[in-house]
């Protein structure tokens, strides 16, 4: 009997020979390792009983957030110099309490506010996951957030990353390319060895352009009850997992 | 009975003034938190058994490390543009194998030896302290190692960092203020939040210098059993200590 052709196919890496060459992953963290929307509507209900403050909390989280990418893009393309996402934060935060038209909060109540993103709580599954996965792989942040939020952030919830790494030491924001390829770099790794673990179609999209292999783990309400982005991968992401114990099981963690 | 009067240092801030205001402890890592030194020379050994080549591993471990600042200097002076440790590293490895007449290791022989230093062990009490003082302080390395080296070291030594900072993030080595500055910088805090944790005491002396306070640890033995600079505090440090578990105790933590 003849051997089968191979397919075309067979000429790319098989997944376990990809798989095989990755020694650190790169954590996306808002929506990815923590749930953002639900620990920032903590934080204003909580406000709310400090100051009798009312607000609409869940409108105001997705508010906030939707001024996160069109802060970020001036820096991105070069338009306006870096500045940490503190300030970006900051900046939205006034914006956003403006048009949402929420007063009566002093400028203590809001500066406590805006440290919310240091204090977001991990999805449940989070700090086992990455465990398992730490005993096999360099796990490393490769957040927006700058360093000083995701060192709080990852010390509430107990997170076991090796290091904290992504835009801050880039000084440049995802999508853009450098922000992926210097956490690459400080690894002391060719990109085909680190695997960009994110929530997030687009952040793979530019990571896996950038020469990154990809894990996308679905988080169904990261956005909310109403998400409608993001429920299913979207490219030939190299991984696909339903949280990070299924992740690790995935890769032999 | 007349008050006594206040002498005049009671002008200045009290020690646990002092103390109150530290957010954050950084730590130099060769020395203080790692044997540097005996892993060398560990590493050494394994290699004489492999390949049949022996060395006096103490005599080449002192020769090696007594390349490193005269390595870094030109960096510091603007001279050279910035190279990480393992680049200075691999050079001085080069160099004094060819000094001491050690012959007869291969290409791959003396790669492997360039990452005794991703390999260094920790202290007897290095792990234990950390974990004590992570419960009230945000503890970060602060060494001229770089990114990828401290990383390895730090998973080698299962040593609990919230972040792996210092000369790389800032491109810039010790005792550069700038090397400093930079962690404190990336930390979100003012320099005298930052403890400063080292074995040396020219490092707590730019440490001093850049704004940051000061933790003396004494290290008897880590440039060997003839060790004679470093057994004695040479400066006004704010706390002196035996080890990482006498330095948690003192720092109430």
């Amino acid at each position: 009997m003849l051997p089968t052709p191979l397919p075309a196919a067979a000429s790319t890496e098989s997944p376990s020979a990809v798989i095989g060459k990755v020694k650190a992953l790169a954590f996306d963290v808002f929506g990815t390792v923590v749930d953002w929307r639900g620990s920032v509507i903590r934080d204003g209900e909580a406000l709310s009983r400090r100051t009798g403050v009312e607000a609409d909390w869940g409108a105001f989280a997705d508010a906030w957030r939707g001024e996160y990418r069109p802060s970020m893009k001036p820096i991105i393309e070069g338009q306006r110099p870096w500045m940490n996402l503190d300030v970006l934060h900051w900046e939205n935060l006034l914006a956003t309490v403006k048009r949402l038209k929420i007063e009566g909060l002093g400028e203590q109540d809001l500066r406590w506010l805006n440290l919310a993103w240091h204090r977001l709580d991990p999805w449940p599954d989070a700090a086992e996951g990455l465990a398992r996965l730490k005993r096999q792989y360099v796990i490393v942040t490769l957040s927006n957030g700058n360093i000083a939020l995701t060192v709080d952030l990852v010390r509430h919830g107990r997170l076991p990353f090796d290091a904290v790494l992504g835009a801050e030491v880039a000084r440049q924001y995802k999508p853009h390319p450098q922000a992926y390829l210097t956490t690459v770099s400080l690894l002391g790794l060719e990109p085909a060895q680190v695997m960009m673990v994110a929530a997030h179609n687009g952040d793979l999209r530019a990571a896996s352009r950038a020469g990154l292999r990809t894990a996308f783990v679905i988080r169904p309400t990261m956005n909310g009850p109403a998400q409608k982005d993001d429920l299913a991968p979207e490219g030939e992401w190299d991984v696909v997992a339903r949280d990070f114990i299924d992740l690790a099981g995935r890769l032999g963690a």
